[in-house]
């Protein structure tokens, strides 16, 4: 509840649903940074100061920190901490396990991480899932419909009279209201975020995949017909530039993609 | 395939299918332990070196390691460490994303963590779960069909002619032969083991849900037909007595299981 009402109010305050990813690749940081695990940090620390005035959120992906252990640990909780506190914050983890374990996560997460909302892979079911509804003051997005190819793989296939990601929607619906649990589609789907924005006119969706994962803005944008939601880009706006201009080329990037994602309030 | 070799020969020499789940949780340590995040490793430690005679792989669930942030890993990192070399070792992730993604859980858990053998989500399709079956010498269960309540959700939903999880089985398949992947399948679908089992009965199965889970070993073990597979006991060892024998009575429960579970070369 707390977070839905804080993510609601940061969009309509940034009048943008623009959220930017810190999927921080030490193979791309500039050269003026250095290719180390602290150099992510420093990295961080500049995309954020010269994105926080644009973005409403941003997405941490968690794996680019994970991937290096205690120390990827210890700049993913320093970069968290750098986050403005206006700023909608989202852990990319797309976790999912048994209760007990879900129960872990959340904690990870929500707790240790400080979390205003999660990513959750829905294959193993509810028991699976709602540890971290337990946590009324967060918010939950269940991943739909992907980006990725391989979306086409399982999320479409058809069971009934619909496709497995509606019966995940549909089934999920019934677990937690519009205040606690979103969806995850991919702008890659223009035609089904349509179609999932009609069923649930009220849930807020995250989308990724405009920008270098070839999702058309325009569509998205036609498609979420100016419902509240998060759009993300990562590496379009992180790695906008590669040279010592990288923050400012990520602030103008950042611009960009503000104004393309304006938000108008309604009422 | 040097994953797959060092399972296949562990499980021969030791003769069980016995893989110990080390789901440390600190408000189940025993008192003479003390319920600390430190405490995690003193009883890690006991209860390896209870064990490691007996079981032929270790499963770590890392949410309740990663739920402590940067001590749990360290943790994590410590009790890797004390596994013997002979025994195989599972982290159990269940991780799953998009490739660059997958690519960095992959170093992560593989390399920097020197896993044999993870645990991947399926939901995302091919490209999140390659990246995982990139590492030629390293071996992925893939999960199916989980051991837990919410697996009635959407993994056993109908798509024409047969359920979700053998979408899963059927294509993962053709990503790469027995060698490199295998499947989680819960011991509480016997039923379904033993038809996997027909379907597949060259991969190596992971299958947790015996004991805490419900899961009946009989069952199983019959389902599974005697083929090399491994059969997970986690709470039903680590934590059989919360008192000063804890070790003991964990060794005990070990070579219980171990028994029950006995892999009889039939070469």
């Amino acid at each position: 509840m707390k977070s839905y009402e804080k993510l609601s109010r940061t969009i309509k305050a940034k009048q943008t649903m623009l959220c930017v990813g810190l999927d921080t690749d030490i193979n791309k940081l500039p050269k003026c940074i250095g290719k180390s695990i602290t150099g992510m940090y420093y990295f961080n620390k500049e995309i954020i100061e010269a994105t926080k005035h644009t973005a409403a959120a941003y997405k941490i992906n968690t794996a680019f920190y994970e991937q290096y252990g205690v120390k990827g640990w210890g700049i993913l909780d320093s970069t968290i901490s750098m986050i403005p506190k206006d700023a909608f914050l989202i852990l990319d983890a797309k976790r999912g396990d048994i209760g007990n374990t879900s129960k872990a996560y959340a904690k990870a997460f929500f707790e240790e991480l400080r979390a205003d909302a999660l990513t959750v892979a829905p294959y193993m079911g509810s028991d699976s899932i709602k540890p971290f509804l337990e946590y009324t003051d967060k918010f939950v997005f269940l991943l739909a419909l992907t980006s990725n190819a391989g979306s086409f793989d399982f999320q479409r296939l058809i069971s009934g009279d619909k496709p497995m990601y509606k019966h995940i929607t549909d089934i999920s619906s019934t677990w937690a209201d519009y205040r606690k649990l979103g969806f995850v589609v991919g702008a890659t789907h223009p035609n089904e975020l349509a179609e999932l924005r009609d069923e649930h006119p009220e849930r807020f969706f995250l989308i990724p995949g405009v920008g270098t994962q070839g999702g058309d803005v325009e569509a998205v944008l036609a498609a979420n017909k100016g419902v509240l939601s998060l759009i993300n880009v990562s590496r379009g706006i992180i790695y906008a530039s590669s040279g010592d201009d990288f923050a400012y080329a990520a602030k103008k990037q950042a611009e960009h993609y503000a104004r393309l994602f304006k938000y108008t309030p309604i009422d």
